[in-house]
């Protein structure tokens, strides 16, 4: 008996069929005793079809009308779902984001709420409607249609989780939970029972493709318990919680891969104050964001300078800084597109020393050369040569005892 | 130079070319210095495709639901024309209906507008906006959205033109106008440059399916001028204005043929009060829309009544008919599918006698055979058998000089 808000994601309501699914799993919760708000993704494909058909328009489609055409994704399957648990006899009414005051700001395509004022949703669930809210989209304060960016479902349903107080969020998705690896990558990888928002945070980050960062954000601020799993099985996913829970004594609890980023190096540049802002500031000013930076000082007053962009501006990235380098004199710039970030991300590193140590041998141990590095609290990123990756993960996934008995 | 809202039906928005030509033709609109407000319909057979996708999830939909599915058609549209005017640097703004204000009754599948508070479209108008509205729906005064019924993208059209007062209210769609008769079967028929409100309005009841009969109603309410023409040509259309404004001198406007009804007669029914209460009371408790009633009165106290109502209702009229039949002693139930009714309308009958007479004796003349009568102040109406139909247009259209030359 509780409060749940249930979130399922694209392949959960690719057909009729899967929406049927999902009307059942719904009915099923509310028939427990429970009451239900939902929120739904575009049927899988939709949203890109939807982006192709605007892309054979243009190229740079108006960001304010492609959210008007994104919007209708979740606008249908919110409607199919609301008629089949009405031709369930369930009292089912479906809300779009700006019916549910889903309120953002104007950043069309990529927006972020800023509150929901949940007055709808919470009066319908009150007279026991089953209230299905059109994920990823939400409204600005003059009622133009936003949408939330990739993955915005997860934020909308953290989100209201939030606003109603809700007991859980439930992320459905075709997948079983968080693991501590990509098991088609790492056969022994093996499901969490619980991670910490920070740890998931960190993951997202990295690539985990799980749940869209904001929403952990979201969950994390608010303490929202989010629960990640399969739609498609009646087994127990991942929670994602506060870290004072009990967690599993894991000092690391996922090792992540990230393969989209790739690697720009300027060799000897002059050791200066302001050189660093003379090759970050032309990027930054093209939108381009970087991720690592390592500076190798040289003898003689020169130095090299490495960072890591992601491969959708890896050709910008590098055209801006061949014309750097040749305005500040660098000797030459080097590139590679063929690498690969694996991270080792937990929270037990706060009080265990040495996990970065470890992380250093077991690759050598390996022969993999380790060509950046960088560290949060709770995260340890190498880059190495892209065709070590998979290795990289299963022997780091051993040594640091997560292969499944 | 002035205020013009232009209407584009489904084949005009049928796919990307097109929705780039009617782009086109909406700017050129707007470089000749008027302002444009486009009212848009879905793509041609979205609408169906949506019905028939909740068809598939259940036989009687919820149209509270249905309404929130079939809505996304025209926000498509008005996303992807909105796009299309952005990319050749033209200043274009999407609408939803409850955007734009348009107001409706809870008659979720049919509703009717109340209001449109035109605030928002009068703004952005006035910073030389294209607005581009999304047609065929609204929002009721709970914000829950709603849809006006097969071709109510007409009725907000004109709705939208009255709210702004917009100068004209151009009806883009396939054919180029307001024909004396239908030009498939009547080869002679020609558009008519100008028609009245009410010709309209009995023309539009009559199955002529180039304007909803609710948009006629509206514009002759407030007296907005709609012009009806074709988006694949420059010419001329049809403009439906008061009757004050100098008409054609033509007694008859126009030969409709309407084969969608279906006669029934109950012989030799007892002649007392009480009688039509007791065969129409059940007819109208189904919800069966009965059109033209006759009574003929025999000797000896009985009487034979034919009524006709739509094709779609005879099945169950014929059961609900023969029921009643037993219970007040009719002698038998005849009925019939195979018939048409054929119509001349035109607001000249009002100070010309004899139309009647002419029409009678045209159809007598080639031995054809009158079933029942009806009449409006502008509208003689005949059913005939069905395969004099396409005969009776022909020579009626000549009989009254409507031939074009």
């Amino acid at each position: 008996m509780g409060l749940i808000v249930q979130k399922y994601g694209g392949t959960s309501v690719a057909d009729l069929d899967r929406i049927r699914h999902v009307a059942n799993r719904v009915a099923k919760t509310f028939d427990k005793g429970n009451n239900v708000v939902v929120v739904l993704s575009a049927m899988a494909g939709i949203t890109d079809g939807l982006l192709d058909m605007a892309g054979r328009i243009t190229a740079s489609a108006e960001k304010r009308e492609l959210d008007v055409l994104l919007a209708t994704g979740e606008q249908t399957t919110a409607a199919l779902l609301a008629i089949t648990l009405k031709s369930m006899n369930y009292s089912a009414k479906s809300l779009m984001g700006y019916q549910a005051e889903v309120l953002t700001n104007r950043d069309f395509g990529n927006a972020r709420i800023v509150d929901i004022g949940a007055g709808r949703i919470k009066k319908l669930v009150k007279k026991n409607n089953i209230v299905i809210v059109a994920g990823f989209q939400g409204c600005d304060s003059d009622g133009n249609i936003t949408t939330l960016g990739r993955g915005g479902s997860d934020t909308s349903a953290v989100a209201i989780a939030t606003a109603i107080k809700a007991d859980v969020c439930e992320i459905y998705t075709d997948v079983d939970g968080i693991y501590t690896a990509d098991p088609n990558i790492c056969k022994k990888a093996r499901k969490l029972d619980k991670i910490s928002y920070d740890e998931m945070l960190e993951m997202s980050s990295l690539g985990a493709k799980v749940l869209q960062i904001r929403s952990v954000e979201f969950a994390k601020k608010y303490n929202v318990p989010v629960h990640v799993r399969s739609s498609f099985s009646e087994k127990e996913g991942t929670m994602v919680v506060n870290e004072n829970v009990e967690m599993e004594h894991l000092v690391v609890s996922g090792i992540t891969c990230n393969k989209n980023e790739a690697r720009i190096t300027l060799k000897k540049v002059p050791d200066q104050p302001g050189i660093a802002a003379k090759i970050f500031s032309p990027l930054a000013g093209s939108g381009i964001l970087v991720d690592m930076i390592i500076q190798n000082t040289r003898a003689s007053g020169l130095t090299d300078l490495t960072f890591t962009v992601a491969k959708t501006d890896y050709n910008r990235a590098l055209e801006i800084s061949k014309k750097v380098a040749e305005e500040i004199k660098a000797e030459e710039v080097l590139s590679a597109e063929n690498i690969a970030k694996i991270s080792v991300t937990g929270v037990g590193m706060k009080s265990h020393s040495g996990v970065a140590a470890k992380m250093f041998s077991t690759l050598a141990n390996e022969n993999i050369n380790i060509r950046l590095i960088s560290t949060s609290e709770i995260r340890i990123s190498c880059v190495i040569k892209e065709k070590y990756s998979e290795l990289a993960v299963r022997v780091l996934h051993s040594a640091f005892g997560l292969d499944k008995e």
